[in-house]
């Protein structure tokens, strides 16, 4: 505390991320890392942005990226194109400006108790009054929950930390329930599992979509996120972008992003096999005698009927196995597992057994 | 304009970077990249980083960045550490911040009626209100003028787009004067010229220093920038930081910006070829008749007595050399001209002389 500080620091309670250790040789299943490479074209598009040039600013629009983005998600059958992208450095700074943008209204910002726990963070540091929404008893998001008065929605699908997936006639119960007020879908996981709302925005002109590079595309240390909208709500945050950083993505990070967007055979094959491995996880969890709730994300989440949460997690640090595992009420007795390689995965198994047993 | 922003985003008139041509032949001057490349040896470390690692998050607090920073400036010599030290995704990022963080307070800011013309938009951001102070005649910033109520200073030092340069003891007045606000030095340019007010800070509690990898370090592509200040300082920066984007640098920003700080040798022979060709440029505008401001930067600040800035700078945009001029009141005749390469130079003279004989 500090005499120089502006008020607003002394109050915030910054965001915790998940330990990011410097030793290498853990199992490190706790930040939903992919477990495999990012695309071998991504990286030769990144070599080759490292020359003299790197002297110059990049293009602080973006527009080569953007322009790969609304390919890949063929916006113009929605009458959309590059104007509906906005990019930013990760999705945790595109969904800051989202907040700063869009949610600051007279009314309190809704979502999930169970959810992100960067959204109360994001609600303190713009001084957004927010109202968390129970999630039902099966830890799933019920639309009918957000008809009631509100300056704006947001919720992660997949949900996360639980990994359940809304369905997409879900998500537009909830569009329809609040045509006034911005409707934020946070698809951070949606490529392991679910419906992109992104089908979805040309005929909701409420609906922004936040995705990112770091979790399917493999690309957590690139630092790409973006959103897709209406260009009513992308002037938004190009508006505060403007008057906050104009260059927030370097011309390493565009050139890998885009090559990743446009190397759709890897990316397919990469998240098949990711989704091979969490089905194959959850089987050996259960057979172990753990509850783990369907997942469409590339993480389960999983409690054991004998075992406390914040235990076995601390277990598991011993044995050099790193999850995560949230003292929140409600999910305490979870722990959040990244899906990883198949070594991995025999390593946590093998130290859950010398626990458990 | 849409029901959906945020009121603050309906009054935002965000900053407007120099143009960025996608045309690859023109003699860019206008942003004040350095006309030479970064370090090999970043380059290489970049190189290095290309790997299947991407797939994992960066280190969230950059330690070895900030150490190699810390020891850069012997910051152990005047009692401090890497935790002087903050990192962002480029200086305007960690600009923002310190606005955020520092500089909401009742009383106004002060900053130079020419000076970063992105210091108001961040106000208009962040609710700031601000007051502008006269620069002298010569465009000097005069320390006295300084000494008045306020809740914070800003000033870029050398200044930004005059180049000229304040000397130490005048920013120790203005340091004095203001104890119980802080006073930022913001050095994007002072590599070319000046000394750095980092030698100050280990006796001055309300002393921050920013600076940027994009100019004297020739990596504007990357997006890297700094502050330096007292832990307390330092802060206030992490709080905003850790509530906005856990991880606002990159695994290769990171391991470039580490390698160009620690190739020294490298970094002061450009320094001198850049202030070579700087007082070179000088000496040949000057013999066309221009007034040129004595410049500390990367850059000279010229006006001619018998033409307008605008119609130079438009004249020169149609010979295929970009300059910066600014439409603003008691600097609409100058233009700013970033050093460049000698054949750059000579293609800017040449078209020069057209012009004006």
């Amino acid at each position: 505390m500090s005499r120089f500080w502006s008020a607003r620091v002394r109050e915030l309670v910054p965001y915790v991320p998940g330990e990011q250790p410097k030793i290498s040789n853990l199992v490190k299943l706790n930040t939903n890392e992919h477990p495999f490479g990012p695309s071998p074209k991504a990286i030769a598009a990144m070599q080759a942005a490292l020359t003299d040039d790197l002297r110059l600013y990049p293009d602080p629009n973006a527009d080569a990226l953007r322009q790969s983005i609304a390919d890949y998600y063929d916006l113009a059958a929605q009458g959309g194109d590059k104007s509906w992208v906005f990019v930013g450095n990760g999705s945790d700074e595109v969904l800051a400006h989202a907040f700063h943008g869009l949610f600051q209204h007279d009314k309190p910002l809704l979502f999930p108790d169970i959810s992100y726990s960067f959204y109360p963070v994001y609600c303190q540091l713009y001084d957004i009054a927010f109202e968390t929404v129970a999630l039902t008893p099966a830890f799933e998001i019920d639309p009918v929950d957000y008809a009631r008065p509100n300056g704006g929605v947001i919720f992660p699908n997949p949900n996360a930390p639980t990994g359940r997936v809304l369905a997409l006639a879900a998500i537009e119960q909830i569009l329809q329930a609040n045509r006034d007020v911005v409707v934020l879908v946070d698809e951070a996981y949606i490529d392991f599992g679910g419906d992109s709302a992104v089908a979805l925005v040309g005929r909701y002109d409420n609906l922004l979509i936040t995705q990112t590079l770091s979790k399917s595309r493999a690309l957590a240390g690139l630092r790409v996120g973006l959103a897709i909208g209406q260009p009513h709500l992308i002037e938004a945050l190009e508006r505060i972008k403007n008057s906050f950083n104009s260059y927030p993505l370097g011309r390493v990070a565009l050139a890998g992003a885009q090559a990743a967007f446009e190397d759709r055979a890897y990316f397919d094959s990469m998240q098949q096999m990711v989704v091979m491995q969490r089905d194959s996880l959850t089987a050996k969890l259960e057979r172990m005698g753990f509850e783990v709730l369907p997942s469409g994300a590339n993480f389960v989440f999983a409690r054991h009927p004998a075992h406390a949460g914040a235990d076995l997690a601390q277990a598991l640090r011993e044995r050099a196995v790193v999850v995560r595992q949230f003292n929140k009420p409600r999910i305490a007795e979870f722990l959040r597992i990244t899906v990883g390689t198949p070594d991995q995965h025999a390593a946590l198994l093998e130290a859950l057994a010398e626990i458990i047993m």
